[in-house]
């Protein structure tokens, strides 16, 4: 089987009309860079990158510089190396200036890199959790690029995690076939969303069997305080209440908002400051125990996860999905969670983000964690109608997916009707 | 005077194929995205941003997605807050998730930026070097984002340093213009390029005045160790010999080469480890003193800076020109060097990059840090012969720079040869 051909297209929804997914920094399009791999077979692969609108024909551009190590390329050839293949993408002598691993390239390159993934789960008939759970650990170390964190986790060390959890492998996946993995849910809480629809989504939510919520908080202390009321006021004390800042604080700032939300018991503070304040993080964590520091949807790449484990900035440990380098990626940070005994809790939300995760989190109980302590995959309910297999939530946890594949294929009628600018949607918003 | 139009253009210089600029990871044709803003004056504001060839049409791309904010705006309103033009750029509601501030996006809002403060130092009819020395300290201030480091300098800080350096600012502007900043040489020790080269190159520098030398060094330690020999033989013990790994080893790794290097007295390495890796410069920092660790070139943003510094990983701050959001940014960084003592010794090379940081270091030099012990500003030999006003190097120091605005206007001759793919060099490349 070889890749005859990169189809990458801009798909937008023009979310910002409702201020869904409103937060302190962000109010966007949501939106995905969508990549299908071709093949002389009648096999597709398909991957996405979210985005937030505006940018996005950016992102489509940064795959398209990087098709031309795609595109001929034998099948086989790619996933009997693909640690090789991670690097012929992320190492080119010339685009490697625009990263190193970071940023928009480094988002084409998870959105191709998670295209490869679920062909080939495809080929093997399985769901990319299964796919996973069935390689054996040294096929799927080899997967992994372990430049710059061998100095925290080696191939060596990653095959002896794996062999360390062997034990109730089977029993752990009857489990999830039958129950599903934990989820909470970001629905409720929005920045932009009125008082009357909080309290409304909140006993909905409740009323679905929701034991976690997560709201978010912003630069306005009296506001985050009484809209945090209402949560717990609807929630209760015995319900899960995570905060999320989106970034928007300085390090001094994060400090004296949380110790004034410090009352209404929150589970933990999201994204308190910037990413890439890993001492940052690490100081505010100190200052405001007991309650947790979260953060990684905008972590840009594994030497900056390495440093938030090593460095205790962080107890929760939020990977994304697409921002990083492809699921190749994620497992190094996955394994890296598991030496520092931190809870791996995805984000997601965005296009397409809750029907990957589940899959991460899932590969991560069965095989890495073992536990599902202090364990919860993020759930957001909108956009999932455009996915061919959307996630399916279950008493407020994820269903195991069972077709083949990563789950992130979009319906043909979706792509047609929001690609950007030519789509039905966009052409009527315009006029 | 209203900014009436954004011209971008894709130049590239097919440098790879003579070597210049190889190293560990890169073999680039050195290239620029290149900004011109177009007002409804007779002036224009030049900018550019430094690649390293393919995906130079990436951030083209980018700064298309950012000039609306640019458009249609009074200069005017523009520079009496930078700070908020600044955050126009870096926190639009949608782009800002492309980043933020760092990567692609950051690389065209820094060429954006650059190109706003050369139109600026036009209209005054100043150098940069000279317009930053001539604005208030509060003036320079208040076009800083102090975002995310205000646990290290706020503005009030920022005011006291530039005041602290009040006195003697004058006799250092006429010994800048009397004598230049100083600078040292890469020119000698490229990795692609054979010894014989690498000896006539350094009796060639050793000859015309040059005292300090840089040389490429990889991952095979033997190579390593010759081409330390031969520099060390041919520019002796007195000069100084600076190596450069350019990201190429782990933590590990970096502690190990740099350990068996030791015996050529190298007085610092660059880049030992991945940029992202804080705490790894740190440890690398500790194991191999008295050799000096200095990173910055890829540095992303002033929130790397700040924990580069506030961690002691390095003694040498290496800002780059174009890869962070622009002057603004870098003033923030200058200043937050002074803070902990240590010196900026600019990246340069590229296209561009000695034109623009010429004016950086004599800036710092008699505004901020006021001495030039242990401080050097990076030169390379190539392409200033497309610059409409190239730098210029006396007894191995930059003459300072005395044309209105940023160095950084390229000839037209120039633009119109090297464009990418329609310049004559690239018809007749591919022909």
């Amino acid at each position: 089987m070889k890749i005859v051909d990169v189809v990458v297209r801009d798909i937008r929804f023009p979310t910002s009309l409702e201020k869904d997914g409103s937060d302190a920094l962000n109010q966007g399009d949501y939106s995905a860079a969508y990549v299908v791999l071709q093949t002389d077979s009648d096999l597709e692969g398909h991957g996405l990158t979210f985005t937030n609108g505006r940018g996005n024909e950016v992102v489509v551009a940064a795959v398209r510089a990087l098709e031309h190590h795609v595109v001929g390329r034998e099948f086989d050839d790619i996933v009997a190396d693909m640690r090789a293949f991670y690097r012929v993408l992320t190492v080119d002598n010339q685009l490697r200036w625009l990263g190193p691993e970071k940023g928009i390239l480094h988002m084409a390159t998870g959105a191709l890199l998670n295209a490869v993934w679920d062909l080939w789960a495809r080929r093997e008939g399985k769901p990319i959790w299964k796919h996973l759970v069935d390689l054996s650990p040294e096929t799927l170390v080899s997967t992994i690029d372990f430049s710059y964190i061998t100095d925290v986790l080696t191939p060596e060390r990653a095959i002896e995690l794996l062999d360390a959890a062997r034990e109730g492998r089977e029993a752990r996946e009857v489990e999830m076939r039958a129950d599903g993995y934990p989820a909470y849910t970001t629905s409720t809480g929005w920045l932009g969303y009125p008082e009357d629809k909080v309290r409304r989504l909140c006993r909905e939510a409740v009323a679905d069997g929701w034991t976690a919520f997560k709201m978010k908080v912003g630069r306005d202390s009296e506001d985050n305080a009484s809209r945090a009321a209402i949560m717990r006021e609807e929630i209760g004390s015995e319900r899960k209440l995570m905060m999320d800042a989106n970034q928007c604080w300085d390090v001094n700032e994060a400090i004296s908002h949380m110790k004034a939300l410090s009352r209404f018991d929150p589970w933990w503070i999201e994204e308190p400051t910037s990413p890439d304040d890993i001492l940052g993080h690490a100081r505010i964590a100190t200052e405001i125990a007991p309650i947790a520091v979260a953060t990684g949807e905008v972590c840009q790449n594994r030497v900056m996860f390495k440093q938030l484990l090593q460095a205790d900035a962080i107890r929760y440990v939020q990977v994304d999905a697409c921002r990083m380098g492809g699921l190749n990626e994620v497992l190094a940070v996955v394994l890296m969670a598991r030496i520092f005994d931190k809870p791996v809790c995805p984000h997601a939300g965005g296009v397409g983000l809750c029907e990957y995760v589940q899959h991460l989190s899932i590969f991560d109980y069965i095989c890495v964690s073992g536990t599902l302590e202090d364990r919860m995959c993020e759930y957001v309910d909108h956009l999932h109608e455009h996915f061919v297999e959307p996630c399916v939530i279950k008493d407020a946890r994820y269903a195991v997916p069972l077709t083949p594949g990563y789950s992130i294929e979009l319906k043909s009628t979706s792509l047609a009707e929001f690609e950007f600018p030519q789509g039905r949607i966009w052409r009527d918003l315009s006029a």
